[in-house]
């Protein structure tokens, strides 16, 4: 049978990926009630079709912090690409690339920067950073993304620890002992940063590190995981350039198995493909034509 | 055991059918989420009964645009009866001139219309049209259907591109290839449509349109999926004679396999009976007694 | 085990009644949505406990259209209670008189009238009436229910025709065939009724009539069924002395089968310990204590 | 596999211990509705967390009728710990007094109040008391707990009677004859309070008789169980200390087998370490930092 949807690729992998890891990428934390509401928070939307509209010209395209991108879709940043595929993040890359998206490398890449990056020299790639105990680090590996070329810094702030994740307490998987984090080290192996220096979180860091990370870099700086109304505000009072709303605990399968990164492809043209259907039934002929009478709000 | 309600008719139908068939008729577009939500708006509905009035007189009957029918009760328009019984519409429609009650024909019917119309002379009958890209096309199908007496045309607006039916996708129905579509055929097998034509609906259709509609044919003409508020607003302005307010997508089953037509006549005798079953138990004794208060709306 | 609530009863009574019995006691009309909702309401309700009160003396005691009762619990009209146990509405009459609760008495009893006032002498009963269309039948079934001392008439509304039963049609039970109505019947058999009688049920009563029924007995008159507040302004208007709430379609169970009325006797004394719990637990040491406080109202 | 959370102790213990004691731990009043509400209650709060705040340090601990606590998680009275594990409420106050919280101990523990006393002797301890029938009765256990250094007596005032518990009926459980309650006997066997004197709550016990209990005693009286608004008016008129809002019926698993106290001990450390990561993720760095401004108060 053809996979047809996200839900036929996510019931393959979870066919043959080996349980552990299958639970690393599906897992939520704790009893999962808020990878659960955020699912049902989506299935709560419901759309405002409007008809009789031209819609034979249906432009899916649009613009992020300035760069072209072929529809508002992002590779959302995660770890450890290579638990689903053994090439990991360049298959990932390439994918994007080809795409037209854009690619959110997470600090806990498997690959180095370097080989992402000469994987897939055109795309348009953002750079995640975990914020780390060592602020020598830090400014390394922003220095070091600026300069191969990533459009801007995502800064996670919702994870001063780790939270509980009980699927891989069960596992004891031990994330520190097997897999190697290659972005973290220099791609001069005798400069590597050793993994273990991920055992503590960055705890202390908080809004008076903003000003010190916005001169390290020339890059947009995005926080991710602002969830309250009060957090926004502070944001654009510190001069942020955007903020992704995320509770990170749901987080959404977009790792899949399949002959390196042909299933990453045809998981984001499908994605693409739907977006321009819904865009075409809903009578929205450019991104420009999306706004708030699309949604049902009362039912939200 | 003896089937006594639609949901009956439904088992055994899903019982009876090959899969694939069943499939093309319950199956809903995408998660089958509208589906869903249609059948649970359905079932929010509460009745507020009415006692105490003379009710051993209940009438059922009412008009359409101006025809009498035995009750408020119409066939939707839906494609290719032919998968479910041998001869497809010409049974619907004996069927409904039995029931006196309305059958809107479907553009994608597997008879002509002039069979279905010969089948069943005496019973009213609209035409469904799913809009084509050929404009001579249109004009031929309008005036063909209204000249064989079809009492109104219902214009569809909801499908500017065919939704995503991941069920028929993983069936990988290919309705062009499998089903000849007669109605667009001309009796005269020489000038036939080519099915191929339907590959692409029309997306370009759009309210600069209806005036050339209504410059085609005296008939009454409907509007079929309008959804929001705005666009009932701008059928009103056009004047288009009425709408029809339907997701499209949320597909009822209309369509039950029997002996050649007695299995709709049963469908449709039920509803009848039911409907008026319903109307003596909350105390309307005609149709122009139905009315808001009726409805328990702090439900819905 | 031993029964301890009456969802055992239930389920006992399920397990020993032949199917088509069951179905016909617990079966809901069409697809059973109101005997739902009926279950679903009384779950929603919460009560507010008050605590710290002198509850070591508490009387469930009331009256009832000015006549004593243990507690306000009544045994609703339910027809054929032979189907349950083999000297029928005898049982429940006699349950009934040692439980000191009400025994609302069906026009459809599988004994006469004579028979359960016989077995149950002192009980306090009231006598429900389904109107028949021989208006003769209904002053004779009156008259001879006040001389055998009930103290009510409850008049059933809600049917002016008999709602669609789904598993009755299935079973096939022809009630008019397989029961006979002994009630309708005089003593004197020679003077019977005919159970065809019942073929139809009085679709033409209606509010006109109330006052000849007020003509024929000094019995207060209670109609059963009412659920709007506009019927109910009416049953004001037309002094009636009560109305109960009710919409018939969700029975509850409160036929059960035990050794003759030991079964009953043993579900009134559940129902009336659970109650004086109840009243215990939230301070209330009488039923004039019981006010809309007691309930959660923002939860309904 | 290791329990990493009270749902694998939960599921270990039903596993392990006998279906009547797990019944007697697990169940709930009548149709357990109030429990189910408690859990569906308790999963409904949505946290409101604020990022980018120090939170290198959090301190969790705080004080209870001013003594110190290493967090706000309190062992509520529960009886026969003995039904779990052999020396009872022995190791509870072990393991209580290791985590640094509160342990309130029932008048119907299994172990007398001196041998839990001496178990653990500083560890935080309050009395929770089942108001008796005999007056003289509650003094000595109010003025015995007291000298034992119990810091404070919480009064159980929603029990005037036992609710219905519909397990424990079937299973037959006669509390009074397999359980010894050495609570309520002095540690002199010769005068033990036969176990017979539990057969009656104290229906009478009210409000009239909490300046009788604060002539007793110098602790602080806390009233457990109540529930609405003018109950906790009145309490606050009376002068007691404290309110405990609970509903008894719903009870919580915090009883669980495992080798002696062991077993407690990960359990209440597992509760303060979810404490502490909930407290880090939403940025409150002391107790003092928690307000209502971090619970989404529209979802409840």
């Amino acid at each position: 049978m053809p996979l047809v949807c996200l839900t036929d690729f996510q019931a393959q992998a979870r066919e043959r990926l080996p349980k552990a890891s299958w639970d690393f990428i599906e897992g939520a934390s704790d009893e999962g009630i808020t990878m659960r509401d955020n699912m049902a928070a989506f299935k709560k939307i419901r759309l405002r079709p409007r008809y009789l509209k031209d819609v034979s010209q249906v432009d899916t395209g649009t613009t992020i912090q300035g760069e072209a991108i072929s529809a508002p879709i992002c590779i959302a940043p995660t770890a450890f690409h290579c638990i689903a595929w053994p090439d990991g993040e360049m298959s990932t890359a390439r994918a994007a690339q080809a795409a037209g998206v854009c690619y959110i490398t997470s600090t806990y890449a498997s690959c180095t920067l370097e080989d992402i990056v000469a994987s897939a020299p055109s795309g348009l790639r953002w750079f995640q950073l975990y914020v780390q105990p060592d602020w020598q680090l830090n400014k390394q590996l922003i220095q070091r993304a600026e300069s191969l070329g990533f459009k801007a810094l995502v800064v996670t702030v919702d994870v001063p620890i780790i939270g509980k994740r009980r699927d891989d307490l069960r596992n004891q998987i031990d994330l520190k002992a097997n897999l190697r984090l290659k972005t973290l080290q220099s791609p001069d192996e005798a400069k590597a940063v050793p993994s273990s220096l991920l055992a503590a979180m960055n705890a202390f860091f908080c809004w008076d590190h903003i000003p010190w990370l916005q001169s390290l870099t020339q890059l947009p700086i995005i926080l991710k995981g602002i969830l309250t109304r009060e957090d926004a505000e502070l944001a654009v009072k510190h001069n942020v350039q955007g903020i992704l709303v995320s509770n990170h605990g749901g987080r959404q399968l977009d790792e899949v198995p399949a002959s390196g990164e042909k299933g990453v492809e045809e998981v984001l043209n499908i994605l693409k493909e739907e977006f321009r259907t819904s865009m075409t039934l809903t009578g929205c002929r450019s991104i420009a034509e999306i706004n708030r009478d699309l949604i049902q709000l009362s039912r939200l």
